[in-house]
């Protein structure tokens, strides 16, 4: 299970591109975090450009009007899942929806199962972490 | 103490019925984790259909447009809370807001009471978990 | 390193006032959780009035439709940069750019440095919290 917040500049893609950007990120998810394909948990968001800052944390990216700032919460994930996560989060956006490398930053926060209903106000995955 | 992301389709309730269901939301909060009224974060954001993506977990949910995300920031509750509140929100978004209980996820992420500031630069509950 | 929304209402700032706040609010997080310069990431958004919804948590504060809330995530940091970060926010955001210290309110969530990726998806500062 994950939550997942995709912010980008309004204008940048069409509405088809902005799906196919988030369907490749939720695809990541399915394969590096082990959930089922029907835990698809999305909110994008669209800014002007002005409200989305970004700097290049001394590491020399070429930040453009592209960007994608992911925020992911998800219950407890291994670091080696959150590396798999990130490696292959900048290799598909890059494949599939031709972003650059450059303009990927992504976070992680953790809870755990018992933080989660998913629809009439139960708790379905308290021991699994799906 | 709580910050609540109350995220929903745009268009689907008038301004009126959105700040129902946001009070309703701030009500079962002030029940189950023990709040004063006053302790009151809410930020509600309105988008289009396409930026609301939302599966089923596989639980058979049938989801609409009419579709709520609930991402609660709050310092260390209980299990017990965190259950009891999941079950009422559902329960009272129902009852006074017309909700469909298949309509409804919730998130929760804890910190602790030393992460607020409500005004002032000053921690004012750092004991205490409001 | 820090990803930081900062939640306003709209039609209040100029777009000029909007950026020099967020600049404020860069510049303290530099100062108070030594963090570089280059390590912004900040996302604004503006909000009609009635989906800002502040309450004063008993503190007497008067807020009014300036109020800015600031969610900060960041890897580990201690209890006295967070006194800090949060005392000199509500100063500087006064000197600076004339926000009344009864209209800010801050609430910060941890996570590690094994949590972000700024590109390449690479993780680049796992060890160090920068």
């Amino acid at each position: 299970m994950t939550l997942v917040r995709i912010d980008l500049v309004a204008g940048r893609r069409s509405p088809t591109q902005v799906r196919a950007l988030a369907d490749v990120a939720h695809k990541v998810l399915v394969d590096t975090f082990d959930i089922p394909v029907s835990h698809r948990y999305q909110i994008v968001t669209e800014h002007s450009p002005e409200h989305l800052l970004v700097g290049d944390s001394n590491l020399c990216f070429d930040r453009t009007e592209d960007i994608v700032v992911i925020h992911v919460v998800a219950p407890e994930v291994s670091v080696h899942q959150k590396q798999a996560m990130f490696r292959r989060m900048a290799q598909k956006l890059y494949d599939s929806a031709g972003l650059s490398q450059d303009d990927l930053v992504i976070s992680v926060v953790e809870n755990t199962g018992a933080d989660w209903s998913f629809g009439h106000g139960v708790v379905q995955f308290s021991e699994k972490h799906l």
